[in-house]
Order: C-alpha cells, then sequence, then structure tokens
C-alpha cells in the first residue's frame, strides 16, 4: 500500500505497547493515524468501524486480545475479552477465525508465555494475511490477463467493484484490490468503476482514495449506475471481497453487492469474489438462512461527513428529521450468481470449493 | 396532494401572467414556491430540476410554450421555444407530448388566438393528469386490495419504490404514489420502503416528505439494500413510475430501477410501473438501445445538501476533490422484467401494451 508513494500497513504494532491503524472514519477528507493501547481501545475502534475490512478486524481483534492478556492473563479474562471482541461485529468470519488463533496459541501455556505466544499469533496473521492476499493478487492478475486477451489489441480492461476490499480493509495489498494494483503496475491498461456503497460511503471515501493513491485510472459512480453500465458493455467483469463465504459457496458481502450479481449475470459478465481462506465458514452451508446479517445505525444514513467550502469537515443531516429507517450491513449473494472465488490457493468455482 | 393538511396542486397558473411551483431542489429542508413567467424561466427550472417527474415537466413544459407564444405569436417564435424547451430533459417523453399538443392546438390560428388556445391546452394537460392520475391509483388500489387479501389477516402490504413518482413529479395525486395514497386513505394497511435514489435523493428527499405528508408510514433505506429485503420476503410488490415506455413494454425509468426489478424477478415478486399512456413511445420499441439516456453533472455525486447542527442548509462535498464520475440519470428495465404496467385505462402486462 502507498501514501503519498511511502509503504505502510494498515496496521503495525510497536511491541506490547500498541498498535497503529488508520482512523477510517474521517478519509478521504483527513489521513489519521491513530494508536490502540489496550482491548478496549480495539473493541471501540472495530465496534465504530474506525477500522473495517472483514481481514482487517481479523488482525486488529487479534491484537485486542493480545492486549488483554497483557493486562491480565487469567483464562476468564482471556474468555471475556474473546466474548467482547467477537460481539463488535457479527457477519465477518475472520474476526472469529482471528480470535480463535490468538486464544489457542495461549490457553496451553500460563502467565507470561502466554502474552508472548499471544503477540507472536498476532504477527503471524498479519504477516500471513499480507502473504495470502499477494497470492490472491497473482491469481487475480492471471485471470485479467485473460479477459484482457479476449479482448480487441490495445483495450481497456473495465472492472466495477462494490465498497472496499483494498489494502484498507486488509494489512496490505487488500483483497479484491490486490489483483487491480498488480496489474497497473504490471502495465495492463485497467480501469476501475467504483461504486460509492451507500450509507457509509466505503466505496467513495475509500476505494477511490487508494486507488487514487496508487495512479490506478478509476470512475466513481452512484450504487444504482453498474446495471446500466454492464447492459451497454461498459464493464468487463465485477471482482468485490467478502465478509464470509459458506462451504457451498454463498458469498455474503456489503449490502447491494447481490443486485451487482444480478445484473452481472443478467448480461453474461463474470462475477468475481477475492477472499484469504480463513473467510470460508466451512459450519454454514446456507447463507441466507444462517449468516447473521448486521444491522446499523439509522444515523449512517440520515447524517454523512463532507467538506464546506470553507474547507471545514463537517457532518450535515441530509434527510428529513426523525425519518424511519433500516440499515442492513450486509447481503447475500447465492452461489449461483458468482463465477469464480479467488483465494490465495487458487481460482475456483462456488460448486468445487471443497477440492481448495 | 397535502401539505401541512392543505391541498395544493404541483403547478398552478394565473391568468397568463404566471405559473408557481415547487423549487423541488430545496426540499425536505425548505419549503419554497417560486413563480415562473417566461419560456426561460421555465427552461431553466425543467433544466435545472427546480421541478421534476416526467407529467409535471410535461405540464410545466406547456406553460413554457404558452409564455412564449404570449411574448411572440411568430411560428418562428413557436417552433425556436419548442426546441429550446425539448432540448431540457432528453429522455422523457411526456414534455414531447405536452409541447406537441400546446404547438398543434396553436399552430393553425393566428396572433392572439394562438394564446388563448395555449394557455387552454396547458390547463387541460393539467387537469388531463389529475384525472389520468386518479384512474391510475382506483385501478393500482384493486391491485394492492387482491394483494393484501392473498396475505392473512392482519398483514401489513409492504411496498417498495424508487425515485419520486408521486404528486411532486405530476399536478397531483403522483403516478405510483397515487394507489398508495388511495390505500391508505381507505384504510388498508400499507407501508412503503423508499429507496434513497442517489445520486440526487429523490426518494430521501421528496418521497419521504410526500408520505410523511399524508401520514403514510415508510422505512427510508439505501438503494443498496432492496435486494436484501425481498430476499427475506420483506417487500410483497414494487411499484414504480416511468419517463418512456416503449411499444414493447420496456421501462425507462430512475437510474437503478433495473437492479430492482431484477431482484424482483429473482425473488417471485411482482413489479409493477405506474404510467398515464402519454409516457408511452409508440415510435420506439427497443429500449435499451433507442432511448436517449441523460448524463447529469459530476456535482451530484461529488456534493450534496443537508442542514448543519446550528440549522442552516448548506451544501458539502462527501468524496475527493476533482473525482472523475459518471452520471446517467435513467436506466432501462426490459419488458421481460416488469409484472405488469398500470395505466389510467387499466392494468395490462407490457407484451399486451398494444391492446389498450
Amino acid at each position: 500500500m502507498k501514501i503519498d508513494g511511502m509503504h505502510y500497513r494498515s496496521v503495525t504494532a510497536s511491541g506490547q505497547d500498541s498498535i497503529t491503524i488508520i482512523d477510517q472514519r474521517w478519509l478521504p477528507f483527513e489521513l489519521r493515524f491513530v494508536q490502540l493501547h489496550t482491548l478496549s481501545d480495539v473493541a471501540i475502534a472495530i465496534k465504530d468501524m474506525w477500522t473495517r475490512g472483514a481481514p482487517l478486524i481479523g488482525a486488529v481483534g487479534a491484537y485486542g486480545l493480545c492486549f488483554a492478556l497483557r493486562d491480565d492473563t487469567s483464562t476468564t479474562n482471556l474468555e471475556q475479552a474473546y466474548t467482547a471482541l467477537l460481539a463488535t461485529r457479527p457477519t465477518a468470519i475472520n474476526l472469529k477465525w482471528a480470535l480463535d488463533a490468538v486464544k489457542n496459541s495461549a490457553l496451553p501455556l500460563h502467565g507470561g508465555a502466554r502474552i508472548s505466544a499471544a503477540f507472536q499469533c498476532a504477527a503471524r496473521i498479519c504477516d500471513e494475511d499480507v502473504a495470502i492476499n499477494e497470492a490472491i493478487g497473482q491469481h487475480g492478475l492471471q485471470l485479467f490477463r485473460q479477459h484482457l486477451d479476449a479482448k480487441p489489441t490495445g483495450s481497456t480492461l473495465n472492472i466495477l467493484t462494490h465498497c472496499n476490499a483494498g489494502w484498507l480493509a486488509t494489512v496490505d495489498w487488500g483483497t479484491a484490490l490486490a489483483p487491480i494494483y498488480m496489474a497497473h503496475d504490471a502495465g495492463l491498461p485497467v480501469h476501475v468503476y467504483v461504486d460509492e456503497t451507500r450509507p457509509r460511503n466505503q466505496g467513495a471515501s475509500l476505494t477511490a482514495w487508494e486507488l487514487q493513491q496508487h495512479g490506478v485510472p478509476f470512475t466513481l459512480i452512484a450504487d444504482n449506475t453498474g446495471g446500466h453500465l454492464m447492459q451497454h458493455g461498459l464493464v468487463d467483469l465485477c471482482i468485490v471481497g467478502t465478509d464470509r463465504v459458506t462451504a457451498q459457496g454463498d458469498v455474503c458481502n456489503k449490502i447491494g453487492t447481490y443486485l451487482k450479481a444480478l445484473a452481472a449475470k443478467d448480461n453474461n459478465i463474470p462475477f468475481y469474489v477475492a477472499l484469504p481462506s480463513p473467510t470460508i465458514d466451512w459450519t454454514v452451508m446456507d447463507g441466507l438462512r444462517e449468516i447473521p446479517i448486521e444491522q446499523r445505525s439509522a444515523r449512517e444514513i440520515t447524517h454523512i461527513l463532507g467538506t464546506h467550502t470553507d474547507g471545514t469537515t463537517m457532518e450535515v443531516c441530509i434527510t428529513l428529521p426523525q425519518v424511519n429507517t433500516v440499515n442492513y450491513a450486509f447481503d447475500v449473494t447465492p452461489a449461483r450468481l458468482v463465477t469464480a472465488l479467488i483465494t490465495e490457493r487458487g481460482i475456483v468455482s462456488p460448486d468445487a470449493l471443497r477440492e481448495l
């Protein structure tokens, strides 16, 4: 990941003292790095979306458990911290996966050994996430080359993405955006249609900012626009991330993903989902019935952050006051609408997931 | 239509001097009535969306042609004014229909007779629009009753709508909202899911405000949410307006309509389109290839109006500065996704449109 040409990771640890993350609530207007020192800091940062993205909340959550152990190595405290962190975001499975890993690394040990094992585990989760995303990027890059080869010479590959599955959602590279960065770096002519992604505007605020920092050409669109673009041959493929994939290949991702998958199917456009394998929840088959869908605050719909002409960043209310709303954060795209899953282990169709 | 319990029309004429409309750009924050006196006033009001909605811009555009004739009754002036008004919004067919009606009423006459014929024609267009929408409402009401009868006793009928096809889009009643108002007034338990409708937020700003003024229960949702609601049985039917229907039943409407129609089809939920018959363009068959789709300013995506905590209404920028965007205002829903068209003459399936 690059910010003003410098390389960063989305989470970095300072020994056992703290981690540094970007408070993503202020992007694209302000780039604010913040330090988290305690379990409570981490729980708030995840719950209130200072940090977000399924892989990244796994990594950050892992450090939350480390901080809890550092302050109290008892099993009771470990279990309480685990439960508190798990409750911060119910939908993404990576958080549970990462918390399980840290817990299991610490449980067999005692006292200070628990602390160092937990921190080592969290660091390993971060390093593995980077390696996983790099592998996803390489697999995706090959796929993009094939799609580009199928177009007339000199064509641009037009890619539509929803929400943010870039490096701001992971420790580095991103999932859906990893192959886009690699394709751009390899000199392939790629252009990205970025869905705004209401109500939190992760596309407009995060994906657009990431792509701009990296120099990848993109066009920001309202979420309503993708269907029209696909009907008119302006999109070659869709690629998104995911918060949980079921054993039968159903894909839970940011609300609105299902609508884009329907449009892709209706127009014979491939719909790809990029994911680290820890995003697969082998305990769940039917995504529509079994995955808990988080509901978030009405304020995400009624209020928005922007910059005034005087340059100040401020929040305004964009609706009637006290309007009734419902704000589901995710939806489930049935496996039948997914062309293939791009994982670090390779590319598979949803019905071949078990063969990975 | 009701505002604070008072009855209004969306456009009213003061003799040949002026018409009064609502400057809809300020809703739901401020209710501003404005007077338009000249062709130029009318052209700006349509182009810059002080007034909008296919039937309403037909009615307002008709008065624009009247004002032009009042100031210069020559045929040259009539033709120039006709061309100027037609260019204000390319997609909705009602504007052309209304301008043709006024032009044809005036052309055979001379001098002052042209003026009075034109104003009479414009007034007739307004009165007919009200009668048409009332008839649409009655037909839709019967349909709603059937849907409600098919649900367990005591159920609420949950309706999803996109954009604004209420009285703010017509002279009175609305098209898609007419049956909703009539159902509510008849004591039927109806509840409306209102799509925000980015980028101009006509759902959040206009439909929500209209429904609140009338006392109809509603829930405002992000455009991304409708698919999830339909997957979970929370929507009984969809109903939208339209800017142009082709002879084969393709429906051009606000961008994003196509995505909702796909979701309705995928979940076996009826998708209805309410329209006055002048919205049918018998000269066009294939909506996807033949209907011109208006592209609007990037500013609709990058900026938004809201209220600050100090109560002032202000515009803020919600994206990166100078971001690349594309802003198609409409899309086309193929006839195969439309359950039925509700017109003033009755309810027909798209393939039976010619039998109307």
